[in-house]
């Protein structure tokens, strides 16, 4: 059935993630009741009935898509890319023929990149779709929203100064469709601030995108202003990206458990912190960088959203409702202006 | 004079950090009255008697060696490489020479770099020197040390794969004398924990750490795993190891800053925050990556210890202290057979 502006359809990897279909279904069930968004449930069949009917899902906004296999969150690229009968890949070929807009998978990375690459056309002129991390930083002044975006974080393992560029003008669309910042602001994670610092592809980098249109260029970046919020989006080689993102989500954990263990040494420091184990708990959920929504897969004519493996259903929920705005808000077509733009402006 | 076994000499650039040269020779002072080591300090000498003047430093183990110029923290690489008479390039060529064994800096780090280059040999077979970071981790079960050393952070940026290789067997060299573990673990900074992850140089220094001699390849380790401590040793091309670094310098503050905010919110927070004060300010010290001594460089025939621009008199003593223990462990004759046993294995 055809989507109105207000009503938008999500393809939904029932099988994905360590907690589905569980979670995923719940998920399904709360967005179905609150919201008018359409779901298609992609998984096996007999398990999502099942799951479904311990909820109070809103039937008339679900359709279920059987699928006989699943890609394995510990499966390898390989073993991912030869399940074409998985719940990820009918997914995908759902958003491809436009039975649904966007997809939402909190499966194995690898599978889900893989999956939309084979059926999903990209956008004109990109050449690598990124995955991008969405991270919650100390408020800047000119976005209300505490969230950054840092990509690549592992879809791309070699990049030239091109992609990178192709990843700033992405990112600077998502953010300002997603996020609302009229001009959003631009990083290049580097290991110092002068323009020279790095090596070749940084250095290059730096040059197209201090050149570039679309967004405002910040300069170099070090590790140290990541978790900071200085700008809007970080531009980063996919390994970098990859170590960056996954360093961010244990630090809350090593410092609150090291906290545990430094707190429980005196009687006045016992006491305190237990009258402050509700305020601890709320820093432990601000920094678990994994229960924000999902990582953007950005570069495809279709809305990809990859949510964290260990998404629980209220991330899952966050994350179909992020669909749905990039959907409503067009980040496609953002996407593609700019990078049509970008490469208007270097062949002047 | 020559050094007996138990007394070690050390050259101290003066001129070098944020808190020179007050902090640098109250450190000096401290270790002329508690140590056996000798300090050959190098800098401005007006400056230096003056500030010595104000210690109750043990003259017998002090002489000065006056430098017209220093190297500035914001120098540029190529600024601070034609200073050839600053403190830093002096106290390199005392050691080279043989006047001390060992140089401490805690100045710019391309310029101590540069000059320990220009003046102090290599290691033979070694082709690149690596700056390592000591940083710390949570206990280990074989290593009651509770450090870990990550290179290199920043003075390789274009690596091979026998690179990281002489990375690891020249950490491992440094783990087995300064932290006495018999047989250092060694893994290798990557996106995910399978043999095949990560880019080309990824894998072939798989390949390489996995048939090395000299220490334990543990495999593959993600961002998460750096702050948890899982290895002796993480090695890593210098991009990647620069920016894991700052992002863990910045780790506690953020963590730190963000509990402010949220522990304001209600008064018995307010109240817990208060008993928890001391317990707060021993969790922001064991956090503080930046009061750990030095940052050891590895692959010169003589010990130069980098420590923190920002270092302290007590981060400086560390410092010193580590320097001469390098010596007396003869750390640097551990990497020359190392690497000579890692290329002799691979020759076979």
């Amino acid at each position: 059935m055809p989507s109105t502006p207000a009503t938008r359809r999500i393809a939904l990897d029932c099988m994905g993630g360590d907690l589905a279909p569980a979670a995923v279904i719940e998920a399904a069930a709360q967005i179905s009741r609150q919201t008018a968004i359409e779901l298609l449930l992609v998984g096996d069949r007999a398990q999502i009935e099942a799951a479904l009917a311990r909820t109070s899902a809103n039937a008339a906004q679900i359709e279920i898509l059987h699928a006989d296999d699943a890609v394995h969150m510990n499966d390898t690229a390989w073993q991912a890319a030869r399940r074409l009968q998985s719940s990820v890949a009918l997914a995908a070929a759902a958003v491809a023929e436009g039975r649904a807009e966007a997809l939402v998978s909190a499966g194995n990375t690898a599978g889900t990149l893989m999956h939309a690459a084979r059926v999903i056309p990209r956008i004109a002129q990109i050449e690598r779709p990124a995955l991008a991390a969405v991270y919650p930083t100390r408020p800047r002044p000119h976005n209300p929203d505490p969230f950054a975006l840092l990509l690549d974080v592992g879809a791309n393992l070699n990049c030239t100064p091109e992609d990178l560029l192709d990843f700033a003008t992405m990112g600077a669309a998502y953010a300002a469709r997603i996020s609302k910042v009229s001009r959003p602001t631009v990083g290049l994670l580097n290991i110092g601030e002068e323009p020279n610092k790095g090596d070749e592809l940084l250095r290059k980098a730096y040059a197209l995108l201090a050149a570039a249109p679309g967004f405002e260029f910040h300069g170099n970046l070090e590790g140290r202003d990541v978790p900071r919020g200085v700008v809007d989006v970080i531009v980063c080689p996919g390994v970098l990206g990859n170590v960056t993102l996954k360093l961010l989500e244990s630090m809350g954990d090593v410092v609150l458990s090291l906290g545990e263990e430094v707190f429980r040494r005196k009687a006045s420091w016992r006491v305190g912190r237990w009258l402050l184990r509700g305020g601890i708990a709320r820093l432990a959920n601000l920094v678990d960088y994994s229960s924000y929504g999902g990582a953007p897969i950005l570069g495809f004519e279709k809305i990809v959203i990859k949510a964290h493996g260990r998404s629980n259903a209220r991330a899952l929920e966050n994350a179909i409702k992020v669909a749905a705005k990039a959907v409503r808000e067009d980040v496609c077509g953002a996407i593609a202006c700019g990078v049509h733009e970008a490469r208007r402006r270097q062949a002047q």
